[in-house]
């Protein structure tokens, strides 16, 4: 796992519990976790560049990504409720192009059958506790013992930062 | 189940855990669960419409089913805390006259002791994990593995998506 | 149990699972669970009166307390942070004369070091599972074997239908 | 654990579970527990002051400290995602020579790597029973049994007063 170049990850589900608060105006809340938070502040500090892709175009997304100080933050992609433009593999492909590195130095979140194809494609395919059987089933397939929103994405982090044989401690 | 031509289901303690979130002008939120969201357009998709019936009036219900661009959304039926006026048999009745369906194609989801008599009257009646012994008691009763709100209508959706040999892949 | 004239319950971390959701204004939500609310529902069709006394001042109670019709509300009672005026007791002993009732024919749910006055009390003292461990060992204390804000109330509630021969399904 | 004069602690993950609820305007809620309110509450009315620090700059922090009447709140410090100002553990040294304590009259509940250094500089380190691995293994550190936002800080405020051999029934 040394060899990350870049990780990126879902929301629902991977940030979250999978939770939608559904208040008079529609989804008003989400609710994310501190620790996955800090994995990716300590990600980013290693020097790998961390983002979010989602089939959800939603400001409370945007406002955790620039809060993390994220480096990617793709909206919209692959939309469940509609028919879809870009893929998540699609927009996946093309971020490698633009870094130039190869897919297989992607790491991945992801939980449901939307990230099927992106998942199948990343050489570090990840997925929380809870995530559906089908996207546990994928070769190759690195299941967290952690669920979404309670810890999985920092339970990599960790993972990944060990294999750097990084120090997290040193950063503080 | 590949018979299922009609998939209906409760709010509270279903498609939620239960939770209801008060603030100062009355219930301000409710927690629905992305699984499910999905499992619903998945049905959709297969060709199965699919709807809410539930004794509260609520504009966050409203939402979630616009979101999810469900088929059905029947409110303030059989309430709990003011005289029935229409029962959720009743309207289930109502609807299948429509559709020209037979009550024995519907399934549905339920948890309490406001849903016996329309849960005793389906075809496939369905139950969360949590919901009260009464209900479980039903013969016939589909008792899921999950609870409401943490995907318990998803593992159902999922169960008539495999009944009908479609895999959910294929949409994605 | 059948003897029981007037039900009473706290609110935090009995109708609650003791979360208090804050905000910039303070706190702003608290999670009710609708187990309860029908449980209370259907005590009070059943005849037996339903109340709230709590230590807080809260606008947040009183509005679940109206959406329940319950017929007592009691706030800012044996408050926590300040000097205390009235105490739990002292309010329940004072409903109980204007009620014609004994102490004996009381239920009332508390789970923290404040309730224990009027637990100790009342004819009927019960507690949710996740109650304070001197609130457990109470004499005569009922550990319930839900959580609060998981359905404490209700199954309390349930055994009082059930010792009043009351068949819940007769509501609906 | 008689001798402790100072109890301090963190927000996210032990005055919570971690969860941070965003919505449209970033960060918009944080869900604490009335058991750990209650905790501190006790904890002042025998004498040791109690405060917070945390990383983070929050309203939502200021609200809850206000509302239980902590003698001591410290925001910013220590701040995960700028550069470092003042740490965490300078705060506490800083404040321990002003009250004329030594660092090893006080207790600190930490969960996470930002809170290793004046873990292992107190005298009474605790966390937690969610906290990071790297926290977990500090000597001398004392795990709590339940988790954070969950009762773990009373349980810590239960286990002194227990030591100072105060009764915390004689408070109500």
């Amino acid at each position: 796992m040394k060899n990350i170049k870049l990780f990126l990850t879902d929301v629902d589900g991977c940030l979250t519990d999978g939770g939608m608060y559904y208040g008079e105006t529609g989804e008003e809340m989400k609710r994310f976790c501190v620790y996955d938070g800090m994995g990716m502040v300590l990600l980013r500090k290693a020097g790998i560049p961390c983002g979010i892709i989602t089939s959800e175009t939603s400001v409370i997304v945007k406002k955790r990504a620039e809060r993390l100080k994220l480096d990617y933050l793709f909206m919209g992609v692959g939309r469940q409720l509609d028919d879809m433009k870009q893929t998540k593999l699609e927009v996946c492909q093309q971020l490698c192009q633009e870094l130039g590195i190869s897919m297989k130095e992607v790491c991945y979140v992801g939980d449901d059958v939307n990230d099927l194809d992106i998942l199948a494609a990343v050489g570090y395919p990840a997925c929380p506790m809870n995530a559906r059987p089908q996207v546990k089933a994928i070769p190759g397939m690195m299941v967290l013992e952690q669920e979404g929103g309670h810890g999985a994405v920092r339970e990599l982090c960790d993972r990944i930062l060990a294999a750097k044989e990084q120090n997290t401690e040193h950063y503080f």
